[in-house]
């Protein structure tokens, strides 16, 4: 399918779209030198990389990978994600669900809060796709389920979320109610219980690879522990997944007891996860590109034409060169953005302008790739230096 | 234009149009009860009543309003932000400008600091639309407009951008060198200087009316000082314009010096606005629609399904009631926000889950109002409760 802008409807698709072909083609920049700013760069080797490397990982530790979409939103990159499998993903919202089942994905997990407003449209989904699964951890959620019917005698397929210590979403692991309610789950007539799901979102405080192989260790004894409990209530957990990027990249010892991971910030990395050590700087796989439009002596500073609208508000206060990392420029600090605005000034010392000419450009590895890929309705990707294509991601919710 | 995918291009296009309309209407909810979540939900009556109150205010003061399009960059708000004229207003993205003038807008200033890169498709607006204009601040700005030639000897229509004290982009106003530079942008051959722009950040930090006056009086007096030292040195100013919805909404008693404003957010205004006392709750005409996914007796929150996706990360630490005020309920406090998912708590004492059952509905007033548009494709327009039509707002740059 192809997005397309009528204006003459006498002039036929099949014509008006080949011609829009021709002019994407024409107006694609060479080089990342000169793409229009502010604009998100895709690094393909460096994602190529990142996802190989957590596919080898995940074959060998014996676990499925599961990735999650939610970062990227591409078709293209999601193609990369599962080596070309278009199977076994997650999602966060119902339009990135329907986007990639359009796209011809399927095994299509939506990892999110179920309510009764949704169920119409998941049912579509369940009727559809081979393989749609959702999560449930409240009777709230169960209840809706029950009620609804699908079609030919289908049933839902249901992982249960579990709080493993992030204090967020699911049932609580150590919690006798969860056996209970999972218990519940399992003799729901027109629910196939698939097993257990966490989000990991502790792993994130960790700071380098003993801290995140502890904290991803603690994790799996915990929702390991739920699933052998389930075990003495005589249900089998067919599957028991935990995910976020910073425990996939260093998993700890005891993955044995898992099935699956579901991370999906690597396919970018970010600064963040520099920081915390899931990857190093040259692993980032996106940077946005912007240029110096101002130097400002009063305060010796210069302006960039990129604010949160190009790069977003993540990560105040969190690295010491502000929102993100410059690129080849390590004393270059992002100090405030409004709108469509950056400000940029030294981490220590002067800035000497003669350094950043007005309209050169400078390149900056984002805080959080999730937040900052979210601001863009394109993306330009190269090889090398070379801009190679565009992908559009999905937006919205419903 | 109409935004259609095409999935069998054999059907003819008009055909397929004629379909998609019917299932639009078909898939539009019918009030903001029923809305999918999350969604910006925009009050067409308070917006009237807003851009209303503001050109009022213009023509009483004898002031042209050119009002800035970035806070929804749709076409439809823009007809009624300039009253159906679609003339005279104020872009701060090239995809801003192409997206307004290719819905039939015109009389469009740019206002936003020139690169070299940017001429190209800058020089296409001028020779298309009667008026098009942009700012300087720099002799860098001032050389690549000089070196670039227009069609049919059609000139630069140029503003001088000034900073007043905000102390981001524009010349010094009280600096000798900008009378100087405004003189070599007034000798350029192919330039007609238009008169001083300024953009008014510092209103953001006044508290009430009376400070929004003075800070509004000092910005006039300076921006006019500078205009009486152009005139003096042998230029006029046939424009002099100061812009931002704070000083717009409260302007000082000195507005006989200016010629223009040019504030953008008060289409919607916003917790932010209604903080610094441009505007009261009731003005605001924008609220994300959420709903209530999660109760967690454990630390006594509530999970909704709108993280900071659906609301930015805009406005952390300023407001009591955290990164948003929740409408109707004063004692919630929007706590903390992941991608998807929003955690609140009681501002004071606990919260009693059962006034807030699972799946039901909150409504929130965003913080920055800008911040938050960004974040949405489409817009649910509402009269009273009921849903009326959705918006479709430019997004990226280029």
């Amino acid at each position: 399918s192809l997005q397309v802008v009528f204006s003459s409807p006498h002039i036929s698709c099949l014509h008006r779209r080949a011609k829009l072909k021709v002019r994407a083609a024409m107006d694609l920049p060479s080089t990342v030198q000169e793409v229009p700013t502010p604009c998100l760069l895709v690094d393909l080797d460096r994602v190529k990389k990142n996802c190989t490397a957590m596919r080898e990982r995940c074959e060998n530790l014996g676990l499925q990978l599961r990735c999650h979409m939610k970062t990227h939103k591409t078709l293209e990159l999601g193609e990369i994600m599962t080596n070309g499998s278009k199977r076994c993903i997650t999602v966060s919202t119902i339009k990135e669900a329907q986007f990639f089942a359009d796209g011809g994905y399927d095994d299509i997990l939506y990892a999110y809060p179920l309510t009764a407003n949704k169920i119409p449209i998941l049912q579509g989904f369940v009727n559809k796709l081979e393989s749609f699964h959702v999560t449930v951890d409240s009777d709230y959620n169960l209840d809706i389920l029950r009620d609804s019917t699908l079609n030919d005698g289908k049933k839902w397929s249901v992982f249960v979320m579990v709080d493993t210590g992030y204090g967020r979403d699911g049932v609580k692991w150590d919690d006798k109610a969860a056996v209970d309610f999972i218990l519940r789950v399992n003799e729901s007539p027109n629910i196939v219980f698939q097993g257990l799901y966490t989000h990991e979102g502790i792993a994130y405080n960790a700071r380098g690879r003993d801290q995140l192989r502890t904290i991803g260790g603690t994790v799996v004894d915990n929702i390991a522990s739920l699933a052998q409990r389930l075990k003495e209530a005589g249900i089998e957990c067919c599957n028991v997944g935990i995910g976020s990027t910073p425990s996939a990249s260093h998993p700890p010892s005891n993955t044995n007891l898992l099935t699956e991971l579901h991370p999906g910030n690597y396919v970018f990395y970010d600064s963040m996860q520099a920081m915390i050590g899931s990857c190093t700087k040259d692993d980032i796989a996106c940077r946005v590109a912007t240029r110096v439009v101002n130097h400002l002596s009063h305060s010796n500073s210069l302006l960039i034409d990129c604010g949160w609208e190009g790069l977003s508000l993540d990560g105040k206060d969190e690295l010491p060169t502000g929102f993100c990392m410059f690129q080849n420029n390590p004393n270059l600090k992002l100090v405030k953005m409004t709108q469509e605005i950056g400000t940029v000034q030294a981490v220590e010392g002067t800035l000497d302008f003669s350094k950043y000419p007005l309209g050169s450009m400078l390149y900056m590895y984002p805080y959080h790739a999730c937040a900052t890929a979210s601001m863009h309705p394109v993306y330009y990707i190269h090889e090398g230096d070379n801009i190679i294509d565009t992908y559009s991601p999905c937006r919205g919710w419903y």
